[in-house]
Parts: structure tokens; C-alpha cells; sequence
């Protein structure tokens, strides 16, 4: 990707919200297809970079404003040193680029990383958390957050609808997307690596007889929930150890399918002393 | 507030976006001062309406889409069977009306119910769910949504931020609010409340030492959750009978609220047995 700046002293600064870079940006943000295409992504505030910083992610640019944050400040922050990394914007072309107008000024292009299975390091006794085909942003965001409060092992997404660098999923994980080891991988794929492994599938499924709390989580586990809409497909019923059912005595007995999980992999906590 | 509207046959009509009453429904969607000041609210889709209907709330209109669903279907879906209570409305309007475009052709106009804390029944050993100024309408709908599957008792927003009508918490809790027995009060009116009535007041903090689970939630028991950026008030903290916490090992530990309380809820419903 060619940069297309000024350099202001020995910065670079762009100030047009009509520079090329600005608009490929933008196409980062809006297109799956786009950060499929480059093998980048953009993030935006001062915690989402410093954790994906943190997490090894190489960043190809920090863009600021530096009405709201300085230079120093910033490469104190971030622990980016190298000036050449920086982009100064102007408040117009902030403002445009910013999903949130009250933020730190900062927004990065990161390099994304490889999410195969064969990436993630497991613990001896691994505690998992599998959802299959999940359509909203937001519920991922809130199954990394639980995923980083329990410290699971790994999130596994199996046949996903987007790519993870989805900024409604980076903002709503708030910044777990980085906190967590995280793989995406076809249903079959993911059913194959559990079992090579020895680890037990426990699907959640409305059509179970099983109370989850009367499961033992103690043994490496995958906890395994589909979508609110279908559930989880019939592959993930087949292959699985146990399916699981959290007992629900209302009227509409919907709940959200990260509010679901959560329920499960606390009782997983709670039944391994945390 | 006056209906103007033609009648075709024996129903009522109305085909114009620039009638006054789309008007006036429009700012019933958009503003609490509107529901306030008229004790109206407008609802949206089929099962919702159903489920206020059985709830008890009295519907002042009823506006449909012919092209989508027909009359007699209507009335016997919902019970309400005098056509007086029925508008026919073009594809037109319903778009203007809608926020989902692809639903049951279906609006209601209904009245508001007292969500005082003297209306709440209680069972013997009641459970109950508090939330203070709990700010997303989606985290609010997630939680009615959690406490109906778990069939607890109440649940109860003190120093409510918005008002129990805004279209984002009926649409999120999927009906829920109808469901569940809701009442809204300040936090010091509700604290008075479970004090009088002998219920133990079991507080989320991020601040406490006791360990959720470690707790007997067998006697009538109110669980109480702030808000995400802040936390709950002081008063609730003082209040107290056990401060407690779900213990978090992540880099991050935030949680979203709903799923916090989700959490705690079914560790009480598994001791209580479910």
C-alpha cells in the first residue's frame, strides 16, 4: 500500500479528508474483502493499540491527532519508538476516520495475524470455548470479554460469517480480541483438532437433556454454542461427548448467546476452584 | 390524543406519512418526554404485542400492513377482537413506522403500566435481579431477557437512566419486558424495599473479596449489578449483607453487565435446584 503524505518536520501529516490513504482507510474499515485482500486491519483508541502491540501484532502506521495527544505521549504509551510509524492527521480527517468522536485521538493500521489451529498453545488441561457460525459483532465481543475474564485457553470460531478484524467486534471485545488466543476454522476442522487432542465436546443445545451443571468440566473441555436463530448444526450434535442443556423455566427462554456461554464456562470455572 | 384517520368499510385507514397521528407515534418512538406526558408507547412485531396482550396492558391501537398480514389472522393472533381497535396502514406508512423492515406488518399503540414497587408480587422465597442506572437499552433487554429464562421474582432498575418503553429495550429484550414482573424506583427507595421485606442484598463488586459462588442464595436474595464504567453507588455498597465478586484472571476483566449477572443468577438457581 503506497502512503501518499507530506512530512512536516520529520513527521508525516496528512490533512485533506481526500488523500487516497484516508479513503483506503476507510475501505479497511467498511470491507471484509478489503483487509482479506492487504492482510490489514485498523483499530481504533489508546487500549485496543497498546494490547494488540502488546499481543506481538506487527502496526504499520499510527495515525493521531495532535490536539488530542502528542507525539511523546503517544510513543510512551504505545512503546512504538520509531517515528516513521506515525501519521499526524488533523482534526477533519480524524473525524472522519473515528467511529467514536470522545476517544484518544488514535488509530492504527495493524498487520493481522495467522488464526489456524495449528497456531494455538494449549495448556495441559484446556478449557475451550467453541461458537459456531455467531452473526452479530457485538455477541463475539462479549463471549472475548468472557473469554479473558475466565483466561480460556482458546476461542475457537467454527465456520465464521466475518472476519475477525470486524471493527464492531475489536470495539465491543474491547481490545479481548488480542487479549485472547484466538482460531477460526471450518466446523469439520474444529471437531477433528478437539478429538486428536482428547478434549471433550459439551454442545449446548436447546434440545438436550442434560442439566450443565451436573457435567464435569474437570477433564479438557470445549464448551460449544451455535447461533440464537439454529442453534448449533448436526455435525456438532453427532461428534459431541455431551449435550448440555441450561434449564430454563420462563416464558420466552431466549437468552443471548454469550450470556449463554458465560453461564456454562463459569460452572467450568467454579467446578475447577478458578 | 385525536385519531385522524378515514374509514374504509367498517376500518380505518391511513395512507398518508403526513398524518398527524404517524406523527405522533413517531415521537412516541423517539421520546420518553412523549411517553411520559401520554402514558403511550409503541411496540413492534407480533410476538411482542401477543405477549403484552397476555400480559395485561391495554392496547389503544392497533396498526397493520393488509399486504402483509390480514385482518382476521390478526385478531385472532393477538385476542383483540373489536375492529375499532384496528388501522389498516399502507406499505407506505408501515415502512415510515418500522424499524425492521422485514416484520410482521404489525404496530401497537399501547398504554403504559404502574411499575411502582408496591405492584410487584413476590413468592415465598423470592429472587430477585436489581439493576442500578443500567445505560444501554440492549444490556437492559439482555438482562429481562436473563430473568425470564430463570423465571426470578422481579426485576427491579434503580435511578433508571431511561425510561422501561424505549424501543431499543423492547426490541433487545425480544418481549422480556412483558414477561417479567419490572418495577423501577430510586436506589434508595429499593433498598428499603428488600430491607422490609427480609430479602438479602447480595452486591457485585469489582472492590469485593467474597467469591460469587461461595455464597447461600437459598434465602430470599437480591442481586445487584452497576454499571459497567462505574460500578454500583455507595449506598448500595453500604447496604450490603455480602459484597461479592466473580473472580477474574484476564488481562482485562471487563465483562458486559448482563452477562456478569447471568452469572451470579444461575449459581443461585443451581443451588436453589433449579
Amino acid at each position: 500500500m503506497l502512503i501518499f503524505v507530506k512530512k512536516t518536520g520529520n513527521l508525516k501529516t496528512i490533512s485533506s479528508t481526500h488523500n487516497s490513504l484516508v479513503k483506503q482507510l476507510i475501505q479497511l474499515k467498511d470491507k471484509s474483502r478489503e483487509r482479506r485482500k492487504s492482510g490489514l486491519f485498523v483499530l481504533e483508541g489508546m487500549r485496543e493499540l497498546q494490547l494488540a502491540v502488546s499481543a506481538g501484532y506487527e502496526i504499520q502506521s499510527i495515525w493521531f491527532d495532535p490536539e488530542i495527544i502528542a507525539l511523546d505521549q503517544l510513543m510512551e504509551l504505545t512503546k512504538v519508538q520509531n517515528s516513521e510509524h506515525y501519521i499526524q492527521i488533523t482534526k477533519e480527517v480524524y473525524q472522519k476516520l473515528a467511529y467514536r468522536q470522545t476517544t484518544e485521538g488514535v488509530i492504527a493500521l495493524v498487520k493481522s495475524i495467522n488464526h489456524n489451529l495449528d497456531q494455538l498453545t494449549l495448556s495441559e488441561n484446556p478449557l475451550i470455548l467453541v461458537a459456531e457460525a455467531p452473526e452479530k459483532p457485538g455477541n463475539i465481543g462479549a463471549l472475548l470479554r468472557t473469554a479473558d475474564a475466565a483466561k480460556l485457553d482458546a476461542v475457537i470460531i467454527a465456520n465464521p460469517k466475518t472476519d475477525l478484524y470486524n471493527p464492531n467486534i475489536i470495539r465491543s471485545s474491547v481490545g479481548c480480541l488480542f487479549t485472547n488466543s484466538v482460531a477460526t476454522a471450518s466446523t469439520e476442522e474444529v471437531i477433528e483438532f478437539l478429538k486428536a487432542k482428547g478434549i471433550q465436546i459439551h454442545t449446548a443445545a436447546l434440545t438436550a437433556s442434560v442439566n450443565y451443571s451436573t457435567v464435569d468440566y474437570n477433564n479438557p473441555s470445549a464448551i460449544v454454542v451455535g447461533t440464537e436463530a439454529t442453534g448449533l448444526s448436526n455435525k456438532w450434535l453427532d461428534n459431541s461427548d455431551q449435550n448440555i442443556i441450561i434449564p430454563m423455566q420462563g416464558e420466552i427462554d431466549s437468552m443471548n448467546v454469550s450470556v449463554s456461554a458465560a453461564i456454562i464456562i463459569f460452572e467450568a470455572k467454579r467446578q475447577r476452584g478458578f
